[in-house]
């Protein structure tokens, strides 16, 4: 060890010694694929502006003008084209739910400078048990934002090319794996990279949603030409309160995304939560105009919700009068912004988890970052499941959405609520108490009522969303989400309480030192009296003198050709023949050691030397019994015992 | 330990104690289906006569009467139903065949009293290249025998049930894998359970045969009624001899299983060769007898060789005016002779590949005899490699012929000509001389040169079979086979020279004991300062004084928590932190193992102390990187290393 790379330190008497490991990173298949490995020194720390927020945090809430009007048609179709008349209102009351969440959700951003998502709010103000809900909810969220997103994706490219629709899911799949991939290489959220489809998709939408309504003023709109079949029902069914509900649920999945901005506050210049605040206003400013917009222009010219051509492209092809380049760089536009979406949750997922695997709900391994800096295995376990879920569900937007909301209301009502709580505690502290909880510091603040009220109003208002998602839509697919979240909240509990078991239990301060070993027997199995078992003997030797060989004998012959061996070449050990009328060989040396360990003093340990043979190729292991393999896997789950192997390799 | 169980024993200073184990089998679904594991010492012997060793050795032999007529049909229809009057010439030569093989094999059963198949005949005369291609081609043998002979039986099955025909491969697999759990379970050769369903056949087929043959004197016989559609191909083939050898080719496969009896001789009766001899000439006498008779039959009653009725059926149906009873019991008699027929292939198999593995050119463990004194492991083997073949092959006893009776006369013609060299040896013996060969005794015989001839003769008219058969069948699949043996020797000898080399480089006689151990260096990673790996730390320094702690640190500030700890716990024991800019755990360890084992000396053993977590339950493996055992894997293939598990297990 060359001693110029040592740091010596000396301390009561204990050597520490500190080295460097100076790793080449080999070039392989992986490291072409996602980049060579970073270290940990190359952690990026940068801060963005406004404009550029508004284009890293807004993808996942504008990209609902995707869907979230075509969902909410899907299901007035079911009464017929002339129910279509009812969507219109129904934005208008999803965009004054936007308006009353957005309120609610800047005045978290002000209180929570360094990031309050609903699982960190949750957790200061309303318990373990909150928190998991929330982080449950917002995991099976992100999971369903790439399934939605990337199926919705395709969608919109399916209905530029139709020759692709029946290739919607391969294609869909081999999206989220390349997406997955591009996470796994690591991405700068900050930077142009993300700015420039964004303002590219808002120039598009907003110039058809401007040049529609020009033609609407004008007279000169029309309706879509060959628009795609409506695939309703066998009946027409009546225009209900339920059904009307039920489309108001689905026109809610424009709301998903509003939260991001409160996750990244500290990604912000400084004045952070101002900055912050203020792109959180204008991003939801975009959203509800584009939102009523389409759906407005939608009605005009009888758009019909399709799986085979999206609302959307019917909407650019009818008002630039055809598939031009407008038509096209529309759909691109859409297209990107929806793979930007998935992104989005590529980023979340893995953040998330890592957050709640540091509080220990979740395996620890979730913390560790990959070579890339990012959290890969957070990243692959994303990419599997949404694709298995696009898999399962056929890529199909409709089919998916009833799944989805749900989590994100539910985490909207948790975090509004944490809200709520904290500023009580805020109006009940003295004017000059500080507490630093683990996400913020409270202040008293006079006007904590008010801001308890709008708080409060928020969660009370989402909470009403929620129940009438999952009643609504639960025959439809909710009720997996609403048997799964409790699931996973107990899933988290049970492995909280095994890592706080583990910890009690291995924790030093419990009872002192543990008193020293003062007998060490060892045992060690022979197969024949050969150069491996002499050798295995010899290190038998070395840990202690009270060894013992034992042999387990299946043919009497052999037996005796053993022992006259082991009396030339066993250097006076102890050797014990088992002998095994029923040809067994690993159950009789198990009863013996069993024998042995129950005789066991508190102070005495027992090891079994293992000769273990090492062939010099993989196919030799097919030659050998692997019987010291199987006595290592059996003994492993016994207490009290040390198995040593001494492998002897055949050059 | 209780010391009744023990016998003492004490020479030259080293103790030698030898114990019994109390072993209760435990009553599990393996032991259900099976049957209770049976002692060493339950192992039968019992000794036949003739008529008992007619119905064992048989089954193999007689069952062929079922597809060879059938199989030399179907070759002469390529030409037409008017091709089926070669049928009986073709089968008198396979009977002259079947003549000279049996005077032959007679003459090895005499030289053989304690078994002569064609591997320790070759083995003992012709070395060791011709024995394993002897052994390569029996178990390719057997393997075939066992699929062959079950979908003839299934064929006999459809033909009397033709309900079933989509069911025959489903059918077939499920009674392997029954006969195979028969053999599971040990099956005494020897006894009336054989004899019973042998004899049963044997009066079925011979009253079927007699009354055809009466009816045909009588001229009351007539032809097949309703006969399956014939199926050709697309032009009718003229009558060339490369036809007329093909359909021979199928025709020997009337011989196959001949060579049975001379593998058996000690399981008969004093005087042994004497009564092997007899059963084996009756054997052939009925053999012989039933194939002219069928043949002739059929070409009586214008049967048709097809996949949906067998022959034998259309036979048994025609002689007795429909599907009365009679038929019946042909039916079942030649299904049940099928089945012993398959039976056979178990019982020899497993038999064959023990000894090819007790010789070193098979695994070891094939020699290794399960709970039920059987070969399990060759059993299993066969069972599968047999249904595997019954699937591919789809149950159609046509498509597997051509693989199979290559390996039959190849073993002949081997077996033979090792005769053949015996008899010469035998001539230049000295008269009173004698050598003990590993199979049999040489002794001076005058009649020497008769035997030779007689063995000479019998082995040029095999090879000649087998390369008729590997020439006109090449095409058939016969290619696959003549591929396959050499390569199966290849892999025997692949074995051979593994096992030797080992044996070899073991060897306690090379060089004497090697020199004691002078230096044990003990290397302890460390994942943290816990109970766990204090626990290893005790372990570690009752082994040596030379233990050195090694930390792996991703985190600065996780580091310094360790290095306090350390001063506190560590009882004086250096402690190396590998800092690992990359984040890699495996890594820096074992790039420093590697510097610690490069500078060590011949003297030196480097032992690896691991602490291990075993969790109470499976799952919580799940929450723990398991960097132990991919520690352990990573060090397992180093030489030098030793590598200790101490299991710190949560109770």
């Amino acid at each position: 060890m060359p001693d110029d790379q040592l740091m010596h330190e000396e301390d009561e008497g204990t050597i520490i010694l500190k080295r460097t490991t100076v790793y080449n990173p080999p070039r392989t298949f992986r490291s072409w694929l996602i980049g060579r490995p970073l270290s940990t020194a190359d952690a990026p720390h940068q801060a963005i502006g406004k404009a550029i927020g508004l284009a890293v945090f807004a993808a996942d809430a504008l990209s609902s003008v995707a869907y979230a009007p075509q969902e909410t048609l899907v299901i007035l179709a079911a009464a017929g084209t002339q129910a279509f008349g009812y969507a219109v209102p129904i934005s208008i009351a999803v965009t004054i739910l936007l308006a009353i969440v957005t309120i609610s959700y800047q005045q978290t951003i002000y209180a929570y400078p360094g990031g309050g998502g609903a699982y960190i709010v949750s957790r200061d103000n309303l318990g373990e048990i909150a928190a998991q809900t929330a982080g449950a909810a917002l995991l099976v969220d992100y999971v369903l934002l790439a399934a939605v997103a990337i199926s919705s994706g395709v969608a919109q490219i399916v209905s530029a090319f139709p020759t692709l629709y029946p290739y919607r899911v391969e294609l869909a799949v081999v999206l989220l794996l390349v997406i997955m991939t591009i996470n796994l290489r690591g991405v700068r959220e900050s930077g142009i990279t993300f700015a420039i489809p964004n303002y590219f998709f808002l120039v598009m939408i907003f110039l058809t949603v401007g040049v529609g309504f020009y033609r609407y003023l004008t007279g000169s709109l029309g309706v879509v030409v060959d628009p795609p079949p409506l695939e309703v029902g066998q009946a027409l069914q009546p225009v209900t309160l339920f059904l009307i509900l039920r489309a108001f649920s689905n026109g809610t999945t424009a709301l998903t995304g509003v939260e991001c901005i409160s996750n990244g506050v500290p990604a912000f210049k400084e004045p952070r939560s101002r900055n912050a605040a203020f792109t959180l206003i204008w991003m939801s400013l975009i959203l509800g105009t584009l939102f009523l917009g389409i759906t407005f222009l939608l009605g005009q010219i009888g758009a019909v919700p399709s799986e085979e051509e999206t609302v959307i492209s019917q909407l650019a092809r009818t008002v630039y009068g055809g598939r031009g380049i407008l038509y096209l760089g529309t759909i691109v536009g859409t297209t990107i912004i929806l793979f930007l979406a998935t992104n989005t949750a590529f980023a979340d997922f893995p953040r998330l988890s890592a957050i709640q695997a540091g509080d220990g709900f979740l395996p620890r391994q979730l913390t560790y970052r990959g070579s890339r800096l990012v959290y890969s295995r957070g990243i692959v376990t994303l990419g599997v499941i949404a694709s298995l879920l696009v898999v399962v569900f056929r890529a199909s937007v409709t089919a998916l959405v009833p799944l989805w909301a749900i989590g994100v209301f539910l985490s909207f009502t948790l975090s509004q609520v944490g809200m709520a709580r904290r500023w009580w505690k805020i109006g009940h502290l003295a004017p000059e108490q500080e507490i630093q909880e683990r996400g913020s510091i409270l202040r008293y603040h006079a006007g904590w009522g008010s801001r308890m009220v709008v708080n409060g109003f928020g969660a009370i208002c989402t909470a009403l969303v929620t129940i009438i998602f999952a009643v609504t839509k639960f025959r439809d697919g909710a009720w997996i989400v609403v048997f799964l979240i409790p699931g996973l909240v107990a899933g988290f509990f049970a492995i909280h309480r095994h890592y706080k078991n583990l910890a009690q239990l291995l924790s030093l301060k419990r009872d002192g030192i543990r008193s020293h070993i003062n007998r060490h027997r060892v045992i060690l199995p022979i197969s024949g009296v050969h150069e491996g078992t002499i050798k295995a003997l010899h290190y038998a030797h070395l840990l202690s003198n009270d060894v013992t060989a034992v042999y387990v004998s299946i043919d009497p012959n052999e037996a005796d050709a053993i022992r006259q061996k082991w009396e030339v070449w066993g250097e006076g050990v102890r050797l014990i023949i088992l002998d095994s009328p029923y040809r067994l060989l690993l159950e009789p040396l198990l009863e013996y050691i069993e024998e042995i360990t129950a005789q066991r003093q508190p102070k005495e340990v027992i090891t079994i030397v293992v000769p273990q043979f090492v062939p010099r190729r993989r196919w030799h292991n097919l030659l050998h019994a692997q019987t010291a393999t199987w006595l290592r896997l059996s003994l492993l789950f016994r207490p009290g015992i040390i198995i040593t192997d001494v492998p002897y390799l055949v050059e």
